[in-house]
């Protein structure tokens, strides 16, 4: 019953500010948990904090991944630390369990969110969207071979169409560009709302990959800004990182919607995978 | 004695993780304080408590603007998140005091600090730099007039030497524009090392000074990546956006040091100067 998705981000109030979550191994990628769906929890738990209140949607939410998380339960923690009449801002964590009981931490956010009914029509977008080949010569990544998925289980939950010149993202050799794209929906067509959006952010392998850099590369920070709600209809997704120094690179991601919106921009800080 | 600028970003310890600062009057900005001069207030304070623990400068900070901050004294506490071998991740209040006493909260802060000597020398930077007209070509924002000097007292805090193109930011009609761009360096010549960084990320007038919005555009959250520190001599910087959607914008930040590096990328989500 409802959307997969929904059941792998469902958060439940179990005290003032702290919700329970059950983080779902369907959202794995190298043996940890993709730090977008993380987000997305973490997401959704502070929407659950402040929507009475007047602020369902994420403006802007940054996240610092200080331990690798895995599937099974987990808990977020809401603090508020301004709530006003435009927008709210809160600290929040995610925690998971050891063995005794006590609590590690897996990853620490500030958010600022507020109503995206409340945002004006005054668009004065000067980005263009990039260019992607039509959604039907693109290539679905959800069937690439099962050594892939094996490391990637991640790739069921979603219907991600990439660009065939990204020749390394659809397992062939590295394309040596520093940006791969694609097309993005979810698995089960659950629509993207601004909570989702969260998770879209990071779900495109890192761009290390068309780099000669297989592997996965652990995020240090995100920070994501979620600018409007997304038209219905499949999603263009970019990542381009341009200042790689010391194993260390920055990752820009912009989403499209289906009406030519520019709905959301990442940037993220990521250790880049070890040279093979 | 000293460099003025390190007098306005101390701070002394005054418990665990608890460090006292007095706020500069000298970088204010439209009757509050400058938001790149108040990270490097709480950066410093970070730097005080990390460094000898071996992490000593900031990778990357996120930064939540709750309230205006004024001039006088201030509190800066830092809770370690996660202190690992190769970084660290810390919270960050800064906050200030009412009249009874009680704490009001101005930002809230995550960080994670390494080492940049622990950097290696692997650099595949694709970024290149902006155009920028020669130093001696460009305008000194300090000789604006008593009016603009009045409302932005910063100005005398540093030589920043503005593009001539960029006519908004010099005193002149809006550009159209949605960039600015200028030299800069510290009044007093103190080199700018990571914690300065966090200033420079913010002390261009709002992009949207070009767009024939004048007045000041209050920041709602501000992540700076320092990646590497500064050769010696003249930064150049560029702040840019591309999305501006009512009233709120983002600012994207490039500094590129005298060696042609590009050690700090910023980016920054704004409200727009209500339109006059």
């Amino acid at each position: 019953m409802g959307y997969e998705y929904d059941r792998a981000i469902a958060v439940e109030q179990i005290d003032a500010g702290t919700y329970a979550a059950n983080l779902d191994g369907g959202w794995s990628v190298g043996g940890g948990l993709n730090g977008g769906y993380l987000l997305a929890v973490i997401g959704n738990a502070i929407k659950s904090d402040l929507e009475d209140l007047g602020h369902p949607d994420p403006y802007a939410v940054s996240a610092y991944y200080v331990s690798p998380s895995v599937a099974g339960p987990a808990r977020v923690t809401v603090r508020h630390i301004r709530v006003g009449r435009g927008t709210a801002t809160v600290a929040a964590t995610l925690s998971q369990f050891q063995d005794d009981g006590s609590p590690v931490e897996r990853i620490t956010a500030l958010a600022t969110y507020g109503d995206h009914a409340r945002i004006s029509d005054d668009v004065r977008t000067t980005a263009v969207p990039f260019d992607l080949p039509p959604y039907d010569d693109c290539v679905l990544t959800s069937t690439a071979p099962p050594e892939v998925k094996a490391f990637v289980p991640m790739l069921d939950r979603f219907a991600m169409r990439a660009d065939p010149a990204n020749t390394g993202l659809i397992g062939g050799p590295p394309s040596g560009s520093t940006a791969v794209q694609a097309w993005f929906e979810l698995a089960d067509g659950r629509p993207i709302d601004p909570i989702a959006l969260l998770t879209v952010v990071d779900t495109l392998p890192p761009v290390t990959i068309e780099m000669g850099l297989p592997g996965w590369a652990p995020t240090v920070e995100l920070t994501a800004h979620i600018r409007a709600t997304p038209a219905p209809g499949p999603l263009r997704i970019r990542h381009e990182t341009r200042n790689y120094v010391g194993g260390c690179f920055e990752e820009d991601c912009e989403v499209w919607d289906s009406a030519g919106r520019l709905v959301a921009q990442s940037r993220q800080l990521a250790l880049a995978p070890l040279a093979q």
